[in-house]
């Protein structure tokens, strides 16, 4: 039996909408949050717009924050996006495109807007295969704001709603991720990954995410449908 | 001896001003962070550029994050202010007033900007005496953020900063937070308290936190020095 409503943080990337498309599988209604934050690759809000509207979504808002304002980051600051780094350095460090404390800021809107539309689960695409390096993505990181949100909410004092955060991904390497997006239908030639697109949108293949990405399809025997331009 | 730097939530409030007041007695160097976050006492913000800089502080940043675009709120959506609510009712329920998820909201940013900084200790104005109501004020939930800022963030994973959640009025009752503040040179007349305030700027007298407010200067002993209207 399908259960009544779930809240999707929604970016544009295959991990997102693979975690929408499970999400629509159980629940009638799916609310749908994406956050335009300044991000240097904010062209992944179209293609978020793209994906909930073939989901037809219950609803989906776009938040406007501007993390500029805060900086720190190769996504929101003048700080240049890596280009070819090795897989086994990636792990190794917290790269400079981890956006300070973001998933914690993403997070508390999603629990923000839960409470004001009764709704407790939500779901977050993190997986802790591919990117074990960003601390906001860990297991014991989703764990702790599970916790946090069952303290800090008006509906969840008064037993109206439990709040669990939801991570189907959290296991999965980015292969089986494209492998599960494939079986339940995503047109992933809708999805964006690229930190740091050309001006035509074709992603630059260079870097970690375009990396990982392409390593993911390779993995998975599948073809890549989006544009690169291999930026030198 | 002095410690090095800290960040101070200011929303041009009694409770939070007493907090900066506080910290700028122990700290050399103090960030101010403010919210424009579409409430309907914007004026607090105003007044939380004057505290500041009254106090000197070394940067002030005001975020502007559009919270009704969420709503849920008598603060950020079409619900109107409750007026003359008994003080008994203000402890028993948590108000309309209450802004689903604000301080998660706030603390994330906080989190945020002090891991740009690299500073690990950010005070919070939090008080459990008079607004008992308010789930994320309370000492489990503060205790529950700075666990997961721990967990968070790049900084803490890599043992450069330990973060500590501050809450140095948490078991103050409001006339003992203006005594302090009265103690710490705090000019309260460029505080602001009321939600539901006039367009001349002044206080209803009304709303629950004018109440508060008014009940507190009273058991002080002392005289608010701000406008009140006493609306109807």
């Amino acid at each position: 039996m399908k259960n009544q409503k779930a809240i999707i943080l929604l970016s544009g990337g295959i991990d997102s909408a693979t975690c929408l498309a499970m999400a629509v599988k159980q629940y009638f209604q799916v609310y749908c949050l994406t956050f335009n934050y300044g991000q240097r690759h904010s062209i992944e809000i179209e293609c978020a717009r793209k994906i909930a509207q073939g989901f037809a979504v219950k609803e989906h808002k776009i938040m406007h924050i501007n993390l500029r304002q805060i900086g720190g980051s190769a996504l929101t600051d003048e700080i240049p996006v890596p280009h070819n780094r090795e897989l086994l350095l990636m792990h190794k460090n917290i790269p400079v495109t981890y956006v300070p404390a973001r998933n914690t800021i993403f997070l508390s809107y999603a629990l923000a807007w839960a409470e004001v539309v009764q709704i407790g689960d939500i779901f977050i695409g993190v997986n802790a295969v591919d990117f074990s390096g960003y601390p906001d993505c860990r297991p014991a990181y989703i764990k702790k704001f599970e916790e946090l949100a069952n303290l800090a909410t008006k509906i969840a004092i008064e037993g109206i709603v439990r709040f669990v955060i939801h991570t189907p991904l959290i296991k999965l390497t980015k292969a089986d991720i494209i492998k599960t997006a494939k079986t339940l239908g995503i047109d992933l030639s809708l999805t964006h990954s690229c930190y740091d697109p050309s001006p035509d949108g074709s992603a630059c293949g260079v870097c970690d995410s375009c990396l990982l990405r392409l390593k993911g399809f390779s993995e998975a025997g599948s073809k890549d449908p989006i544009l690169y331009c291999y930026k030198k």
